[in-house]
């Protein structure tokens, strides 16, 4: 399908553009009081991710507020472990929780490689949001790393040193490659089939990423992202790019620019001058606006977008965004602050 | 009072040391059954850390299992906004809270300059425990970092964007100023005590750098700590080591050590040999083990320190640590293995 706007998809192949395009993780969501009443009227979190019509309607809320530059489908991380049997379910207030999580050897051992077949859910709103967004912007797939999905199938719930997954590193390293393998075989399958049902580019989220030390990084989450990334070329998808976004692990920026991905998410912790340097170019750099900033008043948003813009510079290949995702607490009106101020800071016409 | 044991502050001064001393964050806590018991018969966490003699106990209980080479006072890193009026309490697996938190600008303008008088129990711990260790280890006092203490006073509670804080740095970035520079002037009172107390050197905690930007962290983190720094110097304290531990601040590490501060944490996000590059030899480091380490079998322990200490290498400097706080999960077995392990693999004699 030609697409109307195509800035996002030109930047991440680090070609000129006329601007710098701008989308929001989290740019559908509980903010937005549209959001909200679809929300309520489907019940629980899963209901409305599993339904493709409201899965597509709440993906495209946010374009009809704003001028974004992409689209990223409605759905959860977590949707892999959910149909390999772990039974996803979300408490109010808790986040995401599994009625069977992984606790002994045999649970990795039993578990099954799974792919776009068994989340035609997900590939029937992908399908129908891209026929519904008739080419207007790039939809964007994705998928959880599988470190990060390993860390909710062991901690099953909030953590803060994420005892049970490093304890399985570290003491049957064999076990965790085991399941990362599954994973990223999985997610491979998962990834294709988002990208036949339409999607432009698929993002790769590695939330947990930086919990790790650069050696266990590199060994475990990096690996199997890099795994994703080969399986898809191997499988014909070399012409769709990959972001990869590692949160927190900017001392493996330059591993990540690596792997054969297009893109790269960079957090707020480092300036992205910085990041440039390190990745040499090699790949196209998505961020990275503190969130927080979303909390200030209008005028300082204003500068802080274009403090980001003047930081990354004049190179090709910048896509802005924020260092995380959009959080409920956030007033819309501040979005539309920040895609004007990206959209007024970086013409180049 | 002459020291048996001093190779934690011959370290801190980049003195050459016939092997790496070693002591861990919170290495008095709920992981040792003998701390559980105290707790158990003093009620609270607040009733506990007030009473200085059962402060000394659970201080000096980690010393008599192992061969550490520091003990560090039993206290809280809130005790200076306790002392301000907040009213500092512990709701049972949820952490502190404070009954009047700060939640305006006259908050701010109403809040005390606080000092070592005005926490005379800490004080009084940190004599009894000096008297008590008789020069066994040396004791080390702390205080948080301004920056880390206004999150607390502002958000009330656990956060994950810090929403309320960043709001003030961003909206009123003056009251920020006046709040953290009140922390700070009260900050160098309490060290100055702690050290007249007994104390041979101290630590700052900043918990909450790393949720900053570069640019961020040098305006409202580093700033106070170096005012803290060079307050103390000014007072006449310049011989007694202060290390400044910024978790998760690793792209600040140079800035770190040009504060004029004896050593830095690290913590394991970043390998230790390039953090030596990074502060080019200006101060101590003391790390990095990632502290799920302590989930794994003795051997992988073993050959995780030594990892460490390799990265570290010949230079005089290195204090071993983990680049957090014991977990109470953790097994007190494992903190034998991990103190053994640095002896053995460090000793250059």
């Amino acid at each position: 399908m030609k697409l109307t706007n195509d800035l996002f998809l030109r930047a991440l192949k680090r070609e000129k553009t006329e601007r710098t395009p701008v989308w929001l993780m989290r740019q559908a969501g509980r903010y937005l009081p549209e959001y909200r009443a679809v929300r309520a009227q489907a019940g629980d979190f899963m209901s409305m991710a599993s339904n493709p019509e409201l899965a597509c309607e709440v993906t495209i809320q946010p374009l009809d507020r704003f001028p974004l530059d992409a689209a990223i489908i409605f759905s959860d991380i977590l949707t892999i472990p959910d149909a390999m049997g772990l039974g996803l379910y979300f408490v109010q207030g808790e986040g995401p929780k599994f009625e069977r999580p992984i606790t002994c050897a045999k649970d990795i051992d039993d578990l099954p490689i799974v792919g776009a077949d068994d989340l035609q859910y997900v590939m029937d709103a992908v399908s129908l949001t891209t026929k519904t967004l008739n080419g207007r912007v790039p939809l964007i797939g994705f998928a959880g790393s599988p470190w990060t999905l390993l860390t909710y199938m062991l901690e099953n719930g909030g953590s803060k040193s994420y005892a049970k997954s490093k304890a399985l590193l570290y003491k049957s390293p064999e076990l965790a490659h085991q399941l990362l393998d599954k994973l990223a075989q999985s997610t491979v399958s998962y990834l294709a089939g988002q990208i036949e049902a339409g999607a432009s580019a698929v993002q790769i989220f590695d939330s947990w990423g930086g919990v790790l030390s650069p050696a266990d990084f590199a060994a475990f989450s990096l690996k199997y992202m890099k795994q994703i990334v080969e399986g898809l070329k191997n499988a014909g998808y070399q012409d769709t790019p990959i972001i990869l976004f590692s949160k927190g692990a900017n001392r493996s920026l330059p591993a990540l620019s690596r792997t054969g991905c297009a893109g790269l998410g960079v957090d707020w912790t480092i300036n992205i001058d910085e990041a440039l340097n390190l990745t040499e170019g090699r790949v196209a750099l998505q961020g990275n606006l503190d969130p927080a900033t979303l909390y200030a008043s209008d005028a300082f948003i204003d500068g802080a977008v274009k403090q980001v813009l003047d930081a990354y510079g004049d190179q090709p290949g910048h896509i802005f965004n924020m260092g995380h995702g959009m959080q409920p607490d956030m007033e819309p009106e501040k979005v539309a602050v920040l895609v004007d101020a990206v959209r007024r800071h970086s013409s180049r016409t």
